[in-house]
C-alpha cells in the first residue's frame, strides 16, 4: 500500500486529495496502477440499471388497495371519462365500453377494464439505437430519465432565463454522460429559440446524434409523433418491421384531470402504440385542486384516469407497453401552488406502486421539487422525492436530475446534484454481505483494543471499492475547505458540469445514418414541418 | 369560504401569503376565527411523540441476523472487551464473566449475554421535572434530541466560532422551543468560556430552567454525573426514592472503540445506572478505522461492544433502562474523515434496528452529516440519516437538529432547517385514511371533467388540515421569490430562529426549586466542582 496513506480523522487537514480526483493507490494482489487519466472528469458509477433490494413501502392495507380499486371501478364506470377525440372513443366502443351518444363521456364495465389491463406486460425492454443502451422497464427494476419539458433554464453563470438549443444540447450532453440516467424522457428544457413547427425536428436530431439512450416523443400532434418514430428508426438502421417489433421509444401522456383525455395526447399515444411502442399514462391529479384533497380520493381518480387510457391502448394493440404514471402530490392551500418532495407525495407515490402492482402495471414517479434555487430546500425535497421513488418501487423515474420550481426551470447545477444523490441510491441498493469473510472475527481479533484497521489485510484488500465514493460531496474538513475558498455544493457542481461539457464526446453514430437524419430534417422543414396551433 | 382564496398555479404570484403566515381563514361549521396572534414566530406542529407506521427496512436476512449475532457472540466470548474500570470488573466477575487475572480484559460466555441482556426492558419511559414531557422509549415511538457535544457553533451574523454560554443558551432554547425536539441530550454546544470544573453546573442549571424536557448528564467523571442527577432531582421536586423509582433522566456512553470501555464513561453509566436512570451504549465504531472496512463486521463490533456494556449495567441493577447505540459509519478513505448520511451509514443503522430488535432493546441513531455548512449537501446528507433513522425504527434520535460537519459544530440555522425535516417526518407517519369519504367518489361526480376541486365541500372541510404546511420551505413561485429578495434557506432559517429567540418563555418553574438549584450551583462551585484531568 502506499504508505503515506493514513487514516485521518476530521480535524486534520488533507490537502492531498481533492474530492475530484480518482484513487491513486495501487490496488494490492493487481500490482497495476489504476491511476486514472486526468480527462475524466468524474469518477462515476459505470452503466446499469438499479435493482432495488427491499421490500415497497405500503402505507395502504390489502383492504386500502382494494377500496382505492373499487373507487376507480365506481370512476370509471358511474361517473366516466371524456375522451376528446373520435377514433379514441370508436375503438372504445368496440371494445365494448359504452360511449354516450352524441358525447365524448366514455364508462366501463370494471369487468372490461380488468381484461384490457390484464394484457399489459408488466415488464418489458426498449432498445435503443445503441442496444446496450437497452433498459428494462419493470419488476424491481429502476430507470432514470432526465427532468423534461422546463420552458427555463438556469445556470451560475447567466441566471434563470428561457430555454435556447445551446442549454438543451448542454443537457443532452449531461444526460449522455451520466450513467445514472438511463433513458431520454422529453426535452430537457424547451429551446424557444426554435420554431415550433420544426423544433422536434431539430431536437430529434440533437437528441438521436448526442445521446445514444432511448428516446422519448412528444404526443403533440400527428406530425411530432410520426416524425420523432421515423427518426428513431432511421438512427436505428431499422426497418419499418424491426422498430414495429419491439419497444424502441416511448410517450408519455397526461390527462387533463379531472377526467379528461385530450385530443393530441390521444392521438400520439394511439400512433405509438399502434406501433408497439410504450406509453406512460401519467394522470395530471394534484390533490385540493384537479382531484380531491384527500389522498385515497386523489390517488382513485389517478388510477381511473390511467385505466381509461390503458384500456384504449389494449384495444388498439393487445401487448402495448404501458406504464401507470404518478403524478399526485399536494397543493399549497395558501396560495394553490403546487407542492412536490412533500410527505402526502411520498406518501401517494407509494399508494400509487400498490395500485401498480396490483394490476400488473409498472409505475412512473417523478423526482420532483418546489423550491427556486438549488439550495437546502431543493435537496431536502428531492431527496424526499427520491426516498419515494425507492419506497415506492417506481420504476420509471421521471425528472431524476436537475427539476427545480415544480418543473418550470431546469437548472445546470441542480442536474449533476442529483447525479450525486441517483449514485448514492444504487450505490444504497448493494447487496450486504453476511459471509464469514465479511464478519471479520479474526480481523477484529488481529487488531485488538490498542489497534487500528486501516493497515490489516482485511481493510487493504477490501478498501479502495467498500464505500461509495461521491463526486460532489466534500468531505474535507472544515479548515481545509474554507482555505479552499469555502465553495458550496452549487459552486462545485457548475464546476464538474462544466468539465464534462468541455470534454464530452458523442457516442458513436454511422455516419450513413447521421446523413440519412440529416436528410429526413431538412425535407421535412421544406415541407413546413408540423402545424403549431396543437 | 373566503371569496378571495381561489386556488393558483406555479407561475402566479400571491404576495398575500407569506410563508411563515399561519391561515387566516374562518373553520366551516366551527365560526370560530383561527387566526393565530401574531407574536407567535411559526405556525408548528404540536408535541407529539413520533409513532412509526411503516414497517422496519431490513437488509438482512433472519439468518444474516443470526450470522452477525454469532459473531458478536464470538467477539465477546473468545477475544474479549477491556474494561478500564476496576468495579465494573468486579461487578462483571460476580455475574459469571471471565476476568482476565490481573488484566482488563473480560470474557462472557454467549448464555450470560442473553440472560443479562433480557433483564433490559423493551419499552420505558423517562420522566422530567414537567410529567407532560414525558418521553416513551421504546416500540414503534421516536424521539428527536438536539446535537450534542460539538466545540464550535455558527451562525449566519457571527459565522464559525468556538461555543459560549450564550450561544449554549439560545441553542437550548431553541430545543425548548421546537415541539419536535422531544428530549435534551448533551450540551448542544460546548461552552468553553465556562471553566471545565463547573461547567457542569452552569449548563445543568440553564437547562433545567430554560427547558422542561428530559436531561442527559455526561459520564465524566464521578462529580459530573452526581452533581446532574442531584440537579434534576431538586429540579424535580422529588425524595431520593421518588428520583431512583423510575427514569428520569439519561447519560450516552461510547465505547473506546475497539473493543474497549473506558474508566469515565463506565463510572457514570454505573452510576445512572445503580439510581434506575437510562444509559445509552454507543460504540464508536466506524468502519474502515475503528471497526472493520466491511458493514457486517463493524456491526458485529458494534453489537459486541454495546452489549458489553449492557451486561454490566444489567448485572448491577436487573432492569436498568438501556438503549443500543448505533453511530457506524464509513470513514472516506481518502482522507480518514468520518462520513454521515451516506447509502453505508444508512445500511448500517438499518442493519443496527435489526440487531436491537433481535435483542429486544431500544434503538438509538443518529441525523448526522458531514456537510461544512447549511447547503445542499447538508441537507441530502441530513435527510438521507433521517431515512436512516425512519426505516431502521430508531427510538432515539441523536444529533436530530443542528448538526453540522460531522459534528464539530453546531449550526443555528441548520437547527431550524432540521426541525423542519422532523415535522415533515412527523406528517409523514399520519395514518392514511381510506373511509368512503376519504375515496371522494361522491365529491369527484360532483367535479366531473369541467370543474375544480377548490370549490367543493368535501374539499372545503378538509383543506385546512390535509396537508402539512412547512414554516421553512417557500412554496411561493420564481417571480414572487425573486421579488421579495430571493431569500435562500439558511437566511430563512436564521430569521425564524431570530424570531423564536426574541419571543423565547422560559418554562414555569417554581421559585423554591429554581432557588434550590441555585444554592446547589452555588456551593458546589464553592466546593471547586469537578477535577478537570478526567
Amino acid at each position: 500500500m502506499a504508505a503515506a496513506q493514513g487514516v485521518r480523522l476530521a480535524g486534520t487537514p488533507n490537502k492531498d486529495a481533492p474530492m475530484t480526483e480518482p484513487l491513486r493507490r495501487k490496488r494490492g494482489g493487481r500490482g497495476g496502477n489504476t491511476r486514472r487519466s486526468d480527462t475524466r472528469a468524474i469518477q462515476q458509477l459505470p452503466w446499469e440499471m438499479l435493482e432495488l433490494i427491499d421490500r415497497p413501502t405500503e402505507p395502504l392495507s390489502e383492504e386500502g388497495v382494494r377500496a382505492i380499486d373499487g373507487a376507480a371501478m365506481r370512476i370509471l364506470s358511474e361517473i366516466g371519462i371524456d375522451f376528446l377525440h373520435e377514433g379514441a372513443r370508436a375503438h372504445l366502443k368496440a371494445a365494448g365500453a359504452e360511449v354516450e351518444p352524441g358525447g365524448v363521456r366514455v364508462r366501463f364495465d370494471p369487468a372490461m377494464v380488468r381484461e384490457f389491463t390484464a394484457r399489459a406486460p408488466s415488464r418489458f425492454t426498449i432498445t435503443p439505437r445503441n442496444p446496450e443502451r437497452t433498459v428494462t422497464i419493470g419488476g424491481r427494476i429502476q430507470v432514470n430519465g432526465n427532468v423534461a419539458s422546463p420552458p427555463n433554464y438556469s445556470d451560475l453563470e447567466g441566471g434563470r432565463r428561457p430555454g435556447t438549443r445551446a442549454a438543451f444540447r448542454d443537457l443532452l450532453r449531461l444526460s449522455q454522460y451520466f450513467n445514472c440516467i438511463h433513458l431520454m424522457s422529453g426535452y430537457p428544457v424547451e429551446p424557444v429559440d426554435l420554431h415550433a413547427s420544426v423544433r422536434h425536428l431539430d431536437c430529434l436530431y440533437d437528441k438521436l446524434t448526442l445521446t445514444d439512450k432511448v428516446c422519448h416523443a412528444y404526443s403533440l400532434g400527428v406530425e411530432r409523433v410520426e416524425d420523432a418514430m421515423e427518426m428513431v428508426r432511421i438512427a436505428g438502421g431499422l426497418t419499418e418491421e424491426e422498430f414495429a417489433a419491439t419497444p424502441r421509444m416511448f410517450t408519455n401522456i397526461n390527462s387533463s384531470s379531472p377526467l379528461k383525455h385530450d385530443w393530441p395526447m390521444l392521438d400520439g399515444a394511439m400512433r405509438m402504440a399502434a406501433r408497439g411502442q410504450m406509453v406512460s399514462v401519467t394522470p395530471f391529479t394534484l390533490a385540493g385542486a384537479m382531484a380531491p384533497v384527500t389522498l385515497a380520493g386523489a390517488i382513485a381518480q389517478q388510477t381511473a384516469e390511467a385505466l381509461a387510457a390503458i384500456v384504449l391502448l389494449q384495444a388498439i394493440r393487445p401487448g402495448t407497453p404501458v406504464v401507470m404514471g404518478s403524478f399526485t402530490s399536494n397543493v399549497d392551500m395558501k396560495s394553490g401552488a403546487p407542492a412536490f418532495g412533500t410527505p402526502e407525495y411520498m406518501r401517494a407515490t407509494q399508494m400509487s406502486g400498490q395500485m401498480a402492482r396490483f394490476y400488473g402495471l409498472p409505475l412512473r414517479a417523478s423526482n420532483a421539487c418546489a423550491a427556486n434555487c438549488p439550495d437546502a430546500q431543493a435537496a431536502w425535497e428531492s431527496a424526499f422525492s427520491l426516498w419515494a421513488v425507492q419506497s415506492a418501487h417506481a420504476n420509471l423515474v421521471y425528472h431524476a436530475a436537475g427539476w427545480l420550481e415544480g418543473g418550470l426551470v431546469a437548472s445546470l447545477e441542480k442536474f449533476v446534484m442529483d447525479c450525486e444523490t441517483l449514485q448514492q441510491m444504487a450505490a444504497y441498493n448493494r447487496p450486504i454481505g453476511v459471509t464469514e469473510e465479511d464478519l471479520a472475527v479474526e480481523a477484529i481479533a488481529e487488531v485488538g483494543p490498542q489497534g487500528h484497521f486501516f493497515g490489516v489485510a482485511h481493510t487493504q484488500a477490501r478498501y479502495e471499492t467498500a464505500f461509495y465514493a461521491p463526486f460532489l460531496s466534500d468531505w474535507r474538513n472544515f479548515e481545509t475547505w474554507a482555505e479552499s475558498g469555502a465553495v458550496r455544493t452549487p459552486e462545485r457542481a457548475n464546476a464538474i458540469a462544466r468539465k464534462i461539457l468541455a470534454e464530452f464526446e458523442p457516442p458513436a453514430l454511422a455516419e450513413d445514418r447521421r446523413e440519412a437524419l440529416a436528410d429526413f430534417v431538412a425535407r421535412r422543414k421544406a415541407e413546413g414541418g408540423a402545424p403549431t396551433d396543437f
